[in-house]
């Protein structure tokens, strides 16, 4: 027998059994001393694979984005020290977004680490690259752990990993001092942890609230539904766009929403917030009920101003998180509801004969909001007349005519997250990810190469500025060698495009570290100069002679998109107003008459 | 009046004045929203300067590095989230090795702040990118704090400053929320904080202490003198020269404390440690009277057994920070002295005439120890053999030659660095940086940009690996716009040298996540792409034709070192050795004769 198949096994094979018997198919490592034991489990089995990166803030991001695509859970291993603090941006895009991954650290041997020395003072550090992960990460992590005991290693793995899939889902550490790593132990012996299962959502008896929610909409004469990214995370899309159809409302989505309803579906009038459609927002800030399924409704979506948020609706709420729907910032909700998505949405589903949908008021509405929908088109015609350059609403919405409904698109933040998101039609089946509640430049990148692994064959793109794109540009390195079918779109509007815009509304136009003393390298040499294939999209003639080509080509490839240096995003929201009023600001007469309902 | 003479000014306005005040003359950025206002304030005044980064990780390292090079003192500025997530691998460098640096995060509004609405359970997030950095930093920072009261800015920023100067020096952190930002403040009337002095250690009477010690010192047989990173915190590395010209006693150096002597100070006999040199372990080894000035004496020095470290000698250690001197790992101190390095060294140049120095015994034992200095040396003249590969030794001895005493020097981590620790030949004045508590790979090119903005126009010269060079390849493009007198050095031997050493020795070779799934990229074509001037040292023969046009260019160039994969550090010491015993092992009679003292 090997190692493998013993009973007494090393550690480190331990924790490679249990990541598979958590179907786990690939982590992501960059090697180094303390995790070198653990890493060399790997070469005892076929069944699990790492991949290696350049950075570990890469493999932090491929594994958040390998977990968002599923069916399989993301992981992570890195060395101590710097390897472990490098993976803290990718990890905070896990804690803001709910995504499960589970990150391994190695650690200093256990006698070497300051606090196995009792003393008056505690020193810096002890052994060497000994740095306190799990403390640091202790508040954006569910479970953050140093392993003291080997015995407890796989009641401590399973309780990790349970954890970071129980409630509202969200990232975990489990440190493993060296020492530890190449340790025999009897895996029959551990101690085991019971609660390996999910714990599902607290569901309070709230079927008089069921019927509450049922006797107000029916009640009601503009309902309205927001769509968030609990459904995705609670795997109810079926059972939402079942909802859809039975409520027959008109629906709206937040960003981590928008890929859970067909673009052409006829109750879906677009994505709100801050970035949103106008047409979508008018929907919210006239509707006199909403229900709001996995949408913690932050700052993005309801303006800087809660209180101004669907200020003539009924609100209800479902949030798997307490914490969200108790804080308290202006925005009242009637009937909180703390539960998963799918949960709530079956309930509903259950009772659908009590419903009162499609009666004339109901109907009125719905035509009126579709109306918004087509008087406030996001991509107007005359932004197909621009000659030099390309209109980033322009080139997203012919991308979107010519993506398939299999593929996944990954998008950075900048300027051109809001414009994709404004602009792009979703087709049900396509993932649309981005890292949306922390929002760190450069997560797209690596970010689509944990997409590849995880969905095997699919097309990924990757829609980056040519700001962000920097920050991880080391990876074109790990793209070339994995050899993955992605391709890396970079708008360049040369300088932070999103703060741009901010320095012309509020710092006349002065343009410190944007586009003074900013620059940003030649990505057709550097692309060719990785061995990777190089496009370039300078106008809208350019699109049409082009994209089919980029988009066919199947392979890793870079397209470089031309954008005007000072494209801005319209609309969008202006500090101190109400999501109804988006800039540029609407005639005072037309938007009145949009707000009399 | 502008804003930046009025009493009434901008927060924004004031923190500049306040770090102008303290001499900091550039501040590292990155733009985002969070922290517009702030940068904004530069375009106010002409007396400071920021400089724009690719990636905030390599922001912290360059503001690391300035401090390390002073004379000024390093700050960062970067956005709320994962601006500031990305500083933390940088802060560690500056943490571990006792480096004082100013970070200033932006922070969002406080009405947008999660512990700003009291509810039952904390949420994740509230406003956009609200990250509790502050919190997060803790434990790796001196001082961190979220300021809640603009009119404790004042306060706030002098106490941050005052702590990251006084006793053991290191970074901290000032977390300003947004909307604190653009306020007006009265800046005569602010609350201001007293100690705004440079706190000098706690000097105990220890006067009968200085006493012992010399005693000990003149009835020592084998006395030496351990040179550690507190001699340049403490700006004594005169007083310490002086010390040792007064000693006479073999003297060795920590990696932090190596340019703190020039190579040819005759009483030098070398690094010491897991990778010091065979005569300076033997020198330690065989003291029996030994003083440590600010050296922590970390396993990296006394090897993983610290009780058989100096095992002969009477140990004086003195150290700033005292839980470094309580901290019990079978290494006894027999007189610990609490105190910087240069409050000690000048109480004992002020005893001069009490040593009795250059007595038989001391001058016979310096003989001994220079004869192993002899006997061993570091590059042996078989490695100038070499035809195919240039072998590091030889590079490193010959860089050594060529570089001026005025030269900056900076190395990442991996074999790279100790392959240069172990040969470089120190010209005093000369400065030799790498981050080596934390050592992150990715240190030494960030941190080269940050040395030559803080030296203007010194010649900076950076040591990378092929494997830590990706981790900050992104700051090319800075270097290129920065148009730097910088050299970095790629040392190309295909693969994470010091790890495949590793796992030769003790994973029988098995080459995972090191050779095997690694890939490094063409560094000519992407060098040639950022518009740098590319050098390729291939073997012996490139190093005569080539180096003196690579050190002589004097602006941004990248020169490639072809290193022999398999090219091993030698010496080097084994797990479970003590640092006597180097490894490959002398023949037992030797190492024994060498150790019969
Ligand atoms: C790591 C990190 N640093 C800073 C920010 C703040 N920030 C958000 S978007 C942005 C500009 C992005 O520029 P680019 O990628 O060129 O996109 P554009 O806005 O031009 O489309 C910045 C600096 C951030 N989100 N993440
Ligand atoms: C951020 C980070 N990740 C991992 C490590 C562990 N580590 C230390 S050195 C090293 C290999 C460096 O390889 P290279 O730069 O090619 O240098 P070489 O050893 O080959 O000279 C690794 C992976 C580290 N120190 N920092």
């Amino acid at each position: 027998m090997n190692s493998v198949t013993k009973k007494n096994k090393l550690v480190s094979d331990y924790i490679l059994d249990f990541l598979v018997s958590k179907g786990v198919k690939h982590v992501f490592i960059l090697q180094g001393g303390a995790i070198a034991f653990l890493v060399d489990a790997f070469s005892r089995r076929k069944d699990i694979k790492y991949i290696s990166v350049a950075h570990e803030q890469s493999a932090a991001m491929m594994a958040d984005a390998y977990s968002r695509v599923g069916p399989n859970f993301g992981a992570t291993m890195s060395t101590s020290g710097p390897g472990a603090t490098n993976l803290i941006t990718g990890i905070c895009c896990s804690w803001f977004d709910s995504i499960p991954v589970l990150h391994i650290t190695g650690q200093v041997n256990t006698y070497e680490q300051r606090n196995s020395y009792k003393t008056l003072k505690q020193v810096r550090q002890i052994g060497f690259q000994e740095t306190e992960i799990s403390k640091i990460t202790e508040s954006i992590t569910k479970f953050s752990k140093k392993i003291n005991n080997p015995n407890n290693i796989k009641h401590d793995l399973h309780k990790s990993y349970a954890i970071s899939q129980e409630g509202r889902q969200g990232p975990v550490l489990i440190d493993i001092p060296m020492n530890f790593q190449t340790l025999k132990i009897n895996s029959l012996k551990l101690k085991n942890q019971n609660s390996d299962k999910k714990v599902q959502s607290i569901n309070k008896n709230y079927n008089a609230k069921i019927i509450k929610i049922i006797n107000k909409f029916n009640s009601s004469l503009r309902p309205a539904l927001i769509i968030g990214g609990g459904v995705r995370n609670s795997k109810s899309v079926k059972e939402t766009n079942n909802l859809i159809n039975l409520l027959k409302i008109p629906t709206v989505t937040t960003w981590t929403g928008l890929d859970c309803v067909d673009s052409k579906n006829k109750y879906l009038i677009g994505p709100i917030g801050v970035y949103g459609l106008r047409s979508a927002n008018f929907t919210i800030q006239n509707a006199d009920f909403i229900i709001s399924i996995g949408a913690r409704l932050d700052t993005r979506v309801t303006g800087g101003m809660p209180n101004t948020f669907a200020q003539k609706a009924y609100k209800v709420v479902i949030d798997i998180d307490e914490a969200e729907l108790l804080k308290k910032r202006g925005l009242v909700i009637n009937i909180p509801i703390n539960s998963n998505a799918k949960n709530f949405t079956k309930k509903l589903l259950i009772n659908k004969n009590k419903f009162i949908t499609n009666n004339v008021n109901k109907k009125n509405w719905l035509e009126k909001c579709k109306k918004w929908k087509i008087s406030y088109p996001i991509v107007s015609q005359d932004y197909y007349k621009l000659k030099k350059y390309v209109n980033p609403y322009v080139f997203f919405n012919e991308l979107s005519k010519k993506l398939s409904k299999k593929d996944i698109i990954v998008s950075d933040t900048g300027a051109h997250l809001t414009w994709f998101m404004q602009t792009f039609q979703v087709k049900l089946g396509q993932r649309v990810l981005s890292a949306f509640g922390n929002s760190p430049m450069g997560y797209a990148f690596p970010a689509s190469i944990g997409a590849s692994l995880a969905s095997k064959s699919k097309n990924i793109y990757s829609i980056n500025g040519e700001g962000s794109f920097q920050i991880n540009i080391q990876e074109l390195q790990t793209l070339k060698y994995l050899n993955l079918p992605i391709t890396v779109f970079v708008l360049n509007n040369k300088g932070y495009g999103i703060i741009k815009q901010f320095q012309t509304l509020y710092l006349n136009s002065r343009f410190e570290g944007t586009t003074k003393g900013y620059s940003s390298p030649n990505f057709e040499k550097i692309t060719k100069a990785y061995g990777i294939k190089y496009f370039q999209i300078k106008n809208h003639d350019d699109i049409e002679n082009k994209l089919d080509n980029v988009i066919k080509f199947n392979k890793p490839c870079l397209c470089e998109i031309m954008i005007k240096p000072d494209q801005k995003i319209i609309p969008k929201l202006a500090f101190g107003n109400s999501i109804d009023d988006l800039s540029p600001l609407l005639n005072r007469e037309e938007h009145k008459l949009n707000m009399s309902n």
